[in-house]
């Protein structure tokens, strides 16, 4: 029983509706908020992807051939692709992402591009939100794409329960990758290109890498992709199925999952600390103190305390209201 | 008048008590919090340069080059050098850092190297707070030196100044640089190993990029150094003084540490938020509904409901007591 007719139109299965929701969510606003606590009750079905890797990497062309190869076997697929836009570049650096045809006309597909632009955080919780909204649309697996550059691009893929990390046969690349913090966050590596030179020796370098980690109950297997002739999307797949069986072993899943919601409800706190205490008052305090500042030179610790004493003083002052 | 015996030693210009005054910002204790209240009233002496690029740029042989060449003129130094050390790699990949004896053994400069070994944000701030120390000791430079990978990096040398991001003549280094944000951060650029193959190229490249940002009061320069052989260096201490100039003019030095300033008034408060909010019975919550999550699912907005009354509750009951 839904209480919002957009909400029965798309549990009744409505693409229209699916894509008003992800709007809502990308929106931010009040339906968004009532929404996802109607729907959240059934969410935990879909399997959820994240695919990462440096720009050029290919990261596109491997999503569509391993979302082809999904639907090969009958499951249905939400893609959520996570577009970095510099506010220097504008995004134009990495041009208009042309998607395959056979891929996002096929209705078990369902294709969002979502912009980063200026959402400072917040970014990863809607890219979650509207995973959930796929989730319980009946979807079987999402997919998270993104740049792996950005504390908010590894936020959205640490969303995923399967995490697949691209790089390409050039130097230095697993160097970058493990300085941005992808090594950590892999279960998967995946050297797309490799029909390029170097590629074998690439392949070498980061199972070399690997080799001076601990052992571990999952240690990240390096499979080697054309992904534009879609050579090896097999073999990724197979892997990315034997980590799911390796996650549901031990109750793994659940123990991501929960780790995962965890993170979420505590990023949403500090959101919602920050809302309320940043009102007029708290504003008007700070751009008086930032005015007084080479006059005064008081610590900002100690404007910072005074901030949170007034803050708790008008807690008070509106409970009693 | 200092309330200390250690800032007593300090401001009589101990080297000694020096050292241990940024241990004590580094440990975060409450008597780094006394000794910052007190020091803050003589911040604002220093000039801050943030110097940054991707690992084995030579950051660290150019910040050495930049420090004599500052020495020469007469003026003091402080070099604080946030080494990222990755869970993964136990920050083992980059090696050690050996600094040149005729630097380290200067009594006019001071160098200390910072980690960021599992601290989740407060790098930045630890940071700054070592800035403030060398600052009040009468240094008259400060030089953050980090690698350009990750937020909290970022963080540190948005804090200076003036930001010099080095690049090397390898393909791709100014693209990847764009996306990691650094483009956007950087007053002045150094293509640093100007002697390698495609140096030239590089040159050409970075200036081409620049060229399509929209013209604006300040437009970084490129300067080419081999900073292994002192190369280039006099160029770049050049660029830096202009860019000092530059912010003399018009007030803009002294809007740029106001907006610091309230930056990190910002993020102190964000930290003390939260350290309020998660107290024992806050974690108690949040455990039991982590628990339930797979019988109950309550939307996690939901959970931050509860979470949130609960925290005003008691904020309350604390006041009233």
């Amino acid at each position: 029983m839904a209480s919002n007719p957009l909400l029965a139109e798309f549990l009744s299965g409505s693409r229209r509706a699916l894509a008003k929701l992800i709007s809502a969510v990308e929106n931010d606003g009040a339906l968004a908020r009532t929404l996802l606590d109607e729907l959240y009750a059934k969410v935990g079905h879909a399997y959820r992807l994240g695919i990462t890797g440096p720009p050029g990497a290919g990261k596109s062309t491997l999503v569509d051939q391993l979302a082809k190869t999904i639907r090969a076997t009958g499951k249905t697929v939400g893609i959520i692709a996570v577009d970095p836009t510099s506010p220097f570049t504008g995004g134009a650096l990495l041009g208009d992402r042309v998607r395959m045809t056979d891929i996002s006309t096929d209705p078990g597909v369902f294709i969002r591009s979502m912009a980063t632009r200026g959402s400072l955080g917040g970014l990863s919780q809607k890219a979650q939100d509207a995973a959930d909204v796929l989730d319980v649309f009946g979807k079987d697996f999402v997919i998270f794409e993104t740049v792996g550059v950005g504390q908010s691009e590894l936020d959205v893929v640490e969303a995923a329960d399967t995490v697949v990390v691209i790089l390409v046969p050039e130097s230095g690349d697993s160097v970058q990758a493990m300085k941005a913090g992808l090594m950590e966050i892999a279960d998967i590596f995946v050297l797309n290109k490799a029909d390029r030179d170097g590629a074998q020796r690439a392949v070498h370098e980061l199972e070399a890498i690997l080799h001076l980690r601990p052992a571990a109950p999952w240690n990240p297997p390096v499979s080697a992709t054309v992904a534009s002739h879609g050579k090896g999307i097999e073999e990724v797949w197979k892997r990315i199925q034997e980590h799911r069986d390796f996650l549901l072993q031990d109750n793994r899943l659940v123990a991501k999952r929960k780790q995962r919601l965890e993170k979420k409800i505590r990023e949403l706190v500090s959101r919602r600390l920050k809302q309320e205490f940043w009102d007029e008052e708290a504003r008007r305090l700070l751009s008086q103190s930032l005015d007084n500042f080479q006059n005064e030179k008081l610590s900002p610790y100690r404007v910072v305390d005074e901030l949170m004493e007034k803050f708790k003083t008008s807690l008070q002052q509106r409970m009693e209201n």
